[in-house]
């Protein structure tokens, strides 16, 4: 899959007192990208958890591009630029009507329940052995 | 304890685009008022999940008298106003500067960890059984 | 329109360390569904509030019947129950297959963008003459 | 001033299911040391704004090295590495118990309230004229 789009609409509270969507907010705007994206594979995040798998966010990068207002119907686009050992990087261009508003990195482990740190499994695109039950 | 008060200074991501606090936050102010209650009858709401009681939220009340705004040092006055079986009733008044914002109530009940109802143990003012260790 | 309903897909953030939705989320759904609504009848909020009128809530009310988890796909059926003077009522009940997880109720009161309170506007149900617009 | 301190308790709603901290709340603790270290500084963050100047977040990096826990109380440490034009860099680590559990970087921008890039103000380290009136 080259690049995965899904649409999100600002609420209200995801706005803060100077008018525009609070900076914070757009990193569950990735977070919601990465669940879907999954979904798109035919993945679902709850059944990975309840395998035993945890997937961690490592590193998070945000350039803030043009602010969002309360209502903007959002375009998320998410791209898989590395897979490797235990971490996937994701990268994240949030566009309004074309014009982009912010741009992002994130860099996800992958844990097993315990805490212990192990590689992205076959399929997540990985060389990891861990497999999903079902 | 006849009531408890703490004092919540505003953040700005618990504003919102009419340029005052979001009313959901005010049930988070609730919520660290009723810990910090706890804590302050020697109870760290911590080791109760760690023995296994959750305390859930089942009720809640919300009256809004006047915004609040970013910055803005709240009192926030809690009183347990009934523990009868599984639940416990607190009031909240919160005020700024004598002023009265927000006032709540909300009525929580004891779950084992497994998800029963449990009656509230003797060390929040309850007839239960159940035992803090340590 | 006798209801409206919107479905909500629960995300990540929106849980919390009990494994559940965070109680303090649903009146962001809440929200979120009388944005909705609104936008159902042709109105988006975003011109209500440019046009110099705010939605304030005012009382809100919140039973919670069961657990809600990442991911679930709630639905959430709204209903206006009142529009009398400068309040507009809201019932709502939120179900996953059929089963309540929530129900609430919230009372928002119109004010003009200086604060004064207005009767509810005609295009909204009430008696009120504040104009949309376009 | 060389670096700046606050100690921020974490509270029930920003953990998730994961039993941790989530990600997204670390930027709103790095924007509450942000507003504490100005306090420090003698000037209140909403003078700035009601004066008719932004700060708004440009650019954030943060790096996650161990978890926090509900009730884990963190200490924030910031420092501002570079005030250059109409920019200020702020560098933040979040331990606990002297364990590193957060690093981050934020850039933030110097906008008048129409919008326009203006020079750090010579009371924010730069040599912008805007003033702080009172």
């Amino acid at each position: 899959m080259e690049s995965h789009k899904i649409n999100i609409r600002v609420r209200y509270q995801e706005t803060d007192a100077q008018g525009i969507v609070h900076h914070g907010n757009y990193l569950n705007y990735f977070e919601k990208a990465r669940i879907e994206y999954l979904r798109a594979m035919g993945i679902s995040y709850r059944d990975v958890e309840e395998a035993g798998l945890m997937l961690v966010v490592a590193q998070v990068e945000v350039n803030y591009f043009s602010p969002a207002y309360f209502d903007d119907l959002l375009l998320v686009e998410t791209r898989v630029t590395s897979t490797k050992g235990a971490a996937i990087v994701h990268e994240y261009e949030i566009t309004r009507d074309g014009d982009i508003v912010v741009k992002g990195t994130t860099r996800v482990g992958c844990l097993t329940e315990r805490g212990k740190v192990t590689r992205v499994p076959k399929w997540l695109g990985g060389k990891g052995e861990f497999e999903l039950p079902g």
